[in-house]
């Protein structure tokens, strides 16, 4: 019953009492104008810096994407034993279908009418020489000059699913007709998805002519980092080339980019045989990335707490400073503290018994 | 010796004393009250909010996956120059070893004994109009009602690296016989992971033939978002399903999805022929994506820090309310601040000289 | 006029004046104690295990990424129907280039001579009992023993688009005449970046030859993740392997991995014909991943800023125990409130009255 009435109290006392620090109220410039100071730079940062440059009170996602690519193009091909060939996207492009990577055959050696049962590069003196002949005669750039002329049509359509957000790089504005002529140019054509093969690898900084020797592997980085608190118009890719396979003269065993494949057929003694081909080429990978930022309640409190809490640093340093360098600081820390004695019971200050 | 002394001393202060700041406690149930509710709203956002439904209290992981997709059925085509064939994956599914992507051949035009020496489509009179009478010619919709029901099976083995969690979408509890026989279904079957073809289309609320004539790309996403403190039961896999390509009829020259491939032989003359046959169809891609979060100690405490440290406002707003609003606000005031004059070296209060 | 002047003198005393709470000094051994050791096991928390353990200062971001493999190597195959035939990589592997993910034939089924108007596995009694037939006959292990010896060299490229950081799986200290000799051995070889496919399989802790018969998939987890404020040369890839497909006997009619293609070709008589193949094997998936960490100053902020927001617990603790366990603990209160009374206009502190 008592201890009720007394939970009661102190209850009463926890909701309707408020504490409230006493203050001492120090008239002097030099601490009030550092303390302003620190004040405003630590306030400055959590919104200059965190809020606005770093965008702090964004949460973000990261993308999720599809990619189609079409080549168009024809090319003329001399090919030893072969003599001079009309070759096409089909014959140039494998897989036929590119998904996010295709490759462009540049370059050639051919292994005419291998049968299964005999030579096939099987480590045996009388195999090797003869792929060795094959292959050495065999080869031949097929269009140094061709191809650069080549076109691709890239179809990105990509997703931010925290923010469900989709979008696609053939851009709303974007008609048909434009479409049909237009080809990728930094400045003049920045939104058109159709790109000169040329171009690409002139953009990743290399020769094409030298690449179409030995081959190689050059990505088309589409960059689809968005601030989705702007306007969805502002969201659009962002193209850059890059040579993503080694080419250092050091470890020149990794060099360049070529593959075995091998077109099987039967000849009229209904045998297995194949056409052994050794492709040389360029591989373009396209490679999309990004992250999207959108407002959300939780990071802009968490960075603006944190920076608020550094307010409390402020009160250490201007104390310090008060009570440290000047001319009155005696008399500061003399109202500011009260000091009590372990020993005695009597309130005293250490500056009393001066 | 008397510095190493007076060091001593400071540091013992340091240690053994212990400063708190002096308090007014103001008996008033306004601001008593004003300042429980803001305290009990911050503690209730920092709990509420942030833990429980931001889960800010995890750390996050973002999945990698691995894809294969096996499809199965047969149908009936019939091909202008070719008569009715019978056809089955093999003839349809291209490439035959899909991964995350794999294509359905809905519709195709065909060009037969192509001699690279002739005609590969190249830009010249005769071969324009060959190419081009192929092609209208072999114009054909090969299976626009057989092929919806072909059906696929997915299966997707996951990983969060940061947690050390595998998991697959053949889910612990699927037994052989259910897997025979089960096709996905969102209501009645949504661990099975074998899906129609025509359900997928459906779900994406787009029509098989429609597409069927032109192609399109198709994707099969799968959402593998999981909370990993709850069981690992819980982390299933959600599927839905979404068309990746453009439709819009206002730049519809990018518009469907075709490619060309050929099939090489030799002809007795062993002269090398192909046959050149365009595409139409639908390509699925099974794009997988999520996050998973876990618990972790820097997240919790770096949202309650953060959120905590909004207290110190509370001071702010109910000294404001206490020293303005309230009807005994001098008499507040006058035991709140002591001011310290600049120019006097006694202790005086601004309201002491009223 | 007035009222400018008293804004002005606000204004002044805002800022030329200073407010600092008046403290009290107790100096007690416990309290003071308990008062430093909670600061010290905060502020060791936010240096210790945030910063450090935990790099709460670092800003990171995800690895994208661009994979090259190839795979060499010989065998011979005992094929019924065909007779013993020597087999290379063309033959083995598919597809012939291999990007991501590559597929290693070791078991087939060949149906011979199909023409797709009679017998394309069609529901029908004649056509399913022929594809039986061709079927339960072509069944041979390709090369259990065989292929275990071939390597495969994968080509990794990354980047980390936030920190403008890329680098190559082929390190810049590996020269041309390592890279034509080495194995990758998680001791000796740790950076070469040639397998032998046996290492992986048995690194994934499976058995070649159960895996050859029926097939499956085995990823090779390159790890990439880095700490770039140290030097580049620490940020090398971590190479692991796992099996990827299920392989649980109560859910078996998803086992193993397997796909069927077709070789096509015509005979004499012009008519279209094709060999049909159901190769079993194993597909090796390259999945690469990482986080890369590097300084920024937000998140350090942000975790010290929260970490600090702590500090403010350790005054209600002390002062609780302070006043709760301390012997004079009323002697502490006394001096710590001063108890402002809703009725009464006069100070008076509750202690005053007893």
């Amino acid at each position: 019953m008592a201890a009720g009435k007394g939970c009661c109290n102190a209850l009463g006392r926890c909701i309707f009492e408020y504490e409230t620090p006493k203050v001492l109220v120090i008239q002097n410039k030099t601490v009030g104008i550092i303390n302003r100071l620190i004040q405003a730079s630590i306030v400055g940062y959590v919104i200059g810096y965190v809020c606005v440059i770093q965008q702090g009170y964004q949460d973000t996602d990261s993308v999720i994407s599809s990619v189609t690519t079409k080549v168009k193009g024809n090319a003329l091909a001399n090919i030893p034993d072969l003599g001079v060939q009309a070759w096409d996207v089909v014959d140039y492009i494998i897989p036929p279908q590119a998904q996010n990577s295709f490759f462009l055959l540049t370059n050639l050696i051919v292994t005419q009418n291998q049968t299964q049962s005999t030579c096939a590069e099987l480590p045996s003196p009388s195999t090797i020489c003869t792929s060795d002949s094959n292959c050495t005669a065999g080869f031949s750039n097929v269009h140094g000059n061709d191809a650069e002329e080549f076109t691709v049509l890239i179809k990105n359509s990509i997703q931010y699913p925290k923010f469900n957000f989709n979008k696609r790089n053939i851009l709303p504005h974007i008609n048909s007709s434009y479409l049909k002529g237009c080809i990728f140019h930094r400045q003049t054509d920045p939104d058109c998805p159709i790109f000169r093969l040329k171009d690409i690898v002139v953009g990743a900084n290399e020769d094409f002519q030298a690449m179409a020797v030995y081959g190689g592997v050059i990505g088309i980085l589409i960059d689809w980092s968005c601030d989705l608190d702007m306007s969805e118009n502002k969201c659009v890719p962002k193209y850059s080339f890059r040579r993503l396979d080694n080419k250092s003269p050091n470890n020149n065993v990794a060099r360049g980019y070529n593959f075995r494949f091998a077109k099987y057929y039967k000849d009229c003694d209904d045998m297995d045989q194949r056409t052994l081909i050794k492709g040389y080429g360029i591989r373009f990978d396209v490679i999309v990335f990004g992250q999207a930022g959108k407002f959300n309640l939780v990071p802009t409190l968490v960075n603006i707490g944190a920076g608020m809490s550094f307010l409390s640093l402020v009160n250490a340093v201007c104390d310090w400073v008060a009570l440290t360098f000047l001319k009155k600081r005696n008399y500061y820390s003399k109202h500011k503290y009260i000091h009590l004695d372990e020993n005695d019971d009597t309130e005293e200050t250490m500056y009393g018994t001066q």
